[in-house]
């Protein structure tokens, strides 16, 4: 059995490897156009920050074994063929013809079994200047330490990042925090981390971003790179001009299903290949996977696309199984991500309220803020979630969030993701949803138990909520708007505020509101209501629902999530 | 609608804020036979250890509000009355009998719909001086408050703590870390955390006992306690004497079924109220929740018990909705919990292997150790999972496992947990299994799916492992079982071994195998593999099968495993 695998980053060995196992007489060939193969390509941003040391960790094993053409020849009975480009597949001969990139010399490879695993290239923005020196976008391991030797050698003061997605920001925060770059962002679309984060969560790490000195541009295109003797000196926006020594685009991928689309498979319009359960493509001799293939999004049901190490190592494991004879299967994908960026974390997993929209749903959203352990246990985080539900039928579809620690906020999402990956589970399913604890670890109601409470306070129209945003909106509206707003905190958290906006800004404690401060709330004007985390608030919205306040709103998360977006009264 | 219920710690203030809530008008009282209620019992190791200041921390809202009477009387309207023990429930005429236990008047209270909430009483060995004074159980705030000042005044310089079971370890880790009280816990089962680890973690978790100084005396029971003047002074087991000023009783919970069963309600034979999804008794107008109930095991179907903080805050929310009118459910426990001691956390779901199989499963059980986040990450813990399949089915049935990042093995757990309660799933599903990932987070392939793939080699018999305890227990008796041992780590990790038993411990590096040293391993013999964590060892393994090799044995996890288990060749 001839088996050719064309790509070798990360499904291509993985598929590779498993198949052998199981056949160990199976004749694999890998061919890869780069001198490279078999790295953690996620890992780049921390070879930049200088967080890993050299590049070879990227292409190591746990045990510091290098994984180079010699150790899958050795090690894995693989033939490996380097600097090798597959130019085209003749399904009919069975055979692969490619090309030396260095001699040139061509030659037809034959197979009866092929893996396409020809992954992703970053979307280049066709703007002036895009060829300049000091221009990169960062997959490839070769850029990555042109990148960090100019940093090293003290050759960029300012950066510009071109997007706003999980690398543009890993390398932003990798160049400021590391090396004192001053960096800028600039994103088309109007937040932090879009289609992956709710404005509200954009903004949190918007400010995240910012007090660290990395400046984000949104809604701001870029037109133009300029430079001097052939090199970057300037990034030119649709709204102002950025000095920059070094220009990063991280402007997303475009799968690379060139090849599979000439040879006649199916391909998505989007450029990625077609694949079913078993990641066979539309030729039952050639399988795909990573980042060049469709998969079926869980959640939506539809033809989706993740780009992910992760996703590519657990299908590069079901393809060496079919290569091999099995009938494994990978079912799709629930959307599962992670960033960390300076002192906070962000996990998710589905679909933001914003995209659920999009998507035709009728969905509203619900933040909490909340801490991760028992609030009695000394050590503990503030975390924010935010769920995303459909109303009527109550459905999730998404859980958001950020933390500082970001491993108890993946245990969060985590779960979540299991349980939208096994059922359509609704919010009584999460409001229910067991999960460890013990003080150290969560609290007796956990977070995530809580914020599909609150959803369901909402969605019962018990409780009326409105963004820390929003409500920042109403109050700085307060002279046309007449909204009347109380701080329900404990006196002593409301007082500073009250006597800065006297008459403007009402310190009304939940208690005192229970004991007899009702006739203080006009009845005739809306209510905005405030507190730490939004626990008083929605107490004291219950008591006003009580006494005939029927114009209440109510900020989700309170406070703390309104200094978390880097705004305040 | 009048409302009573029975029992103030957890469930029973939870049934009635959220009842009251939803339906203001509910006339509800609340009746406990203490002084204190709605306090976090599970906090108590922490108050007694000192990170937690003052008891009252235990009593409080997250901001600092006491939840005392007056606080459930004024902000919740609800009628509570402590120091009020309910006696018997006569359910024809809708009554329930108190006495008040300081005067010893007594009163029927009527009541629409009834809640029992009664909790458990620790189970107290019955052994001949377990009344002396010193001698607790942790789950009043008193005794805490008793426990902790006698350690601030230097009175406790030995403790014995009888059962190692979570309170027990807590207690333990809170005395001796804290408060240099030299520990030793007396467990009657073989291990610590009985029931809910394996031998195998039981065994890491006795390490980290020990290297902490708290001694574990596992498989010893408790014949008597001895003392003076009426004090504690020795424990008297069947196998030694400890002296000791304390002793804490943390040998389980009984639930509190006795005033339900008086009444005629279902009860089951170990003592718990038999309620439905709903969370009704027998009767329906009477409801009971938390620590006296019997819920589903959704993982074996049968009836269980899980008396957690976490189980009764989610289904007195439950209750509280029915109450109301409403149509909540609680389906049943897959059984979370988590445990930090010293350095290392446990946490784990569903059913040991041990347990599995005495639940009739023809079960096995396959360890990993693996980095919590990507190998080349600078930040990174090596995690053990163990997880727990049926054989033929492919069922997952459980995972446990240990970690010095507590919150980074929460997740794995959570998210396994929640596979379990909305499916039934297989080693495939967890090996597809989609969480977080990014370098900061997680592996490509990371731990969870790695332990799912194991033991997909583990059944399709292409790996025969052993546990790190019987590899040692190999290695102890090679003299009589001719077993030759083979360590597969590179040259520089196996030498000290291999100069330390010359000819008994061979250093043959994987690399070395692949590459002919294969006549150095003798055919008529068994074979036991070991490395650093599994991989190469599972490298190893597959080319001495591919050679003829039959009788060949791996240690799964390496000598990271052998090392937590405080073993060593």
């Amino acid at each position: 059995m001839k088996i050719l695998v064309i790509g070798g980053v990360a499904l291509g060995p993985k598929a590779a490897c498993r198949c052998k196992r199981l056949m160990p007489d199976a004749d694999i060939t890998l061919v890869d156009e780069n001198v490279f193969i078999s790295y953690g390509g996620c890992g780049l941003p921390y070879y930049i920050s200088g967080e890993i040391q050299n590049l070879d960790d990227l292409r190591s094993t746990p045990y510091h074994t290098l994984r180079d053409p010699r150790f899958f020849a050795e090690m894995k009975g693989l033939k490996v063929r380097t600097q090798t480009r597959a130019m085209k597949i003749d399904r009919a001969a069975k055979t692969v013809l490619v090309r030396d990139v260095v001699t040139g010399a061509e030659e037809h490879l034959p197979y009866d079994k092929l893996v396409i695993a020809t992954g992703a290239t970053p979307r280049m923005p066709p703007v002036p200047g895009n060829d300049l020196q000091g221009v990169h976008s960062v997959t490839r391991l070769e850029a990555a330490g042109v990148i960090r030797k100019a940093c090293q050698e003290g050759k960029v003061e300012k950066a510009v990042i071109v997007g706003a997605g999980f690398i543009g920001l890993e390398v932003a925060v990798a160049l400021a925090d590391m090396w004192g770059v001053e960096c800028s962002v600039v994103e088309m679309m109007d937040q932090a981390l879009p289609g992956v984060l709710s404005g509200t969560l954009g903004l949190m790490a918007a400010q995240d971003l910012d007090s660290h000195d990395v400046h984000l541009y949104a809604s701001e295109k870029v037109l133009r790179l300029e430079g001097e003797d052939g090199r970057v000196t300037r990034v030119v926006t649709d709204k102002r001009e950025l000095d920059a020594q070094l220009v990063i685009f991280a402007a997303g991928f475009l799968p690379n299903g060139q090849l599979a689309r000439d040879a006649g498979l199916d391909v998505a319009p989007f450029g990625a290949i077609v694949v079913d359960e078993e990641m066979r493509t539309s030729d039952p001799d050639i399988y795909a996977g990573g980042d060049c293939v469709a998969i079926p999004n869980l959640v939506t049901g539809k033809t989706g696309y993740l780009p992910l190490g992760s996703m590519a190592n657990r299908q590069g494991r079901v393809i060496g199984t079919n290569l091999a004879g099995g009938h494994a299967t990978f079912p799709g994908y629930v959307g599962t991500w992670a960033v960390k960026l300076f002192d906070m974390s962000f996990c998710g997993v589905g679909l933001t309220v914003e995209r659920a929209r999009r998507e035709g749903y009728d969905a509203v959203s619900v933040c909490v803020e909340q801490l991760d352990r028992a609030h009695f246990y000394p050590e503990k985080n503030m975390m924010s979630l935010e769920l995303v539900v459909e109303k009527g039928t109550r459905r999730v579809l998404g859980m958001q969030g950020a933390c500082t620690a970001g491993d108890a906020l993946k245990a969060r999402v985590d779960a979540v993701a299991a349980a939208l990956q096994y059922a359509k589970p609704t919010l009584d399913d999460i409001s229910n949803l067991e999960v460890c604890y013990a003080p150290p670890f969560a609290s007796a109601m956990d977070v995530v138990n809580a914020v599909a409470n609150v959803a369901d306070n909402v969605l019962a129209g018990r409780m009326h909520p409105v963004t820390g945003a929003e409500f920042m909106e109403l109050w700085q509206n307060r002279r046309e708007n007449r909204v009347f707003f109380i701080d329900a905190r404990p006196t002593a958290g409301s007082r500073t505020l009250e006597e800065r906006f006297p008459g403007e800004w009402h310190g009304i404690s939940l208690e005192d509101l229970a004991a007899g401060r009702l006739p203080d709330v006009p009845k005739d004007a809306p209510v905005a209501l405030i507190c730490n985390t939004g626990l008083r608030a929605y107490d004291s919205e219950l008591i006003l629902h009580r006494h005939g306040f029927t114009n209440v709103r109510n900020s989700m998360g309170g406070m703390q999530a309104v200094m978390k977006m880097g705004l305040k009264p």
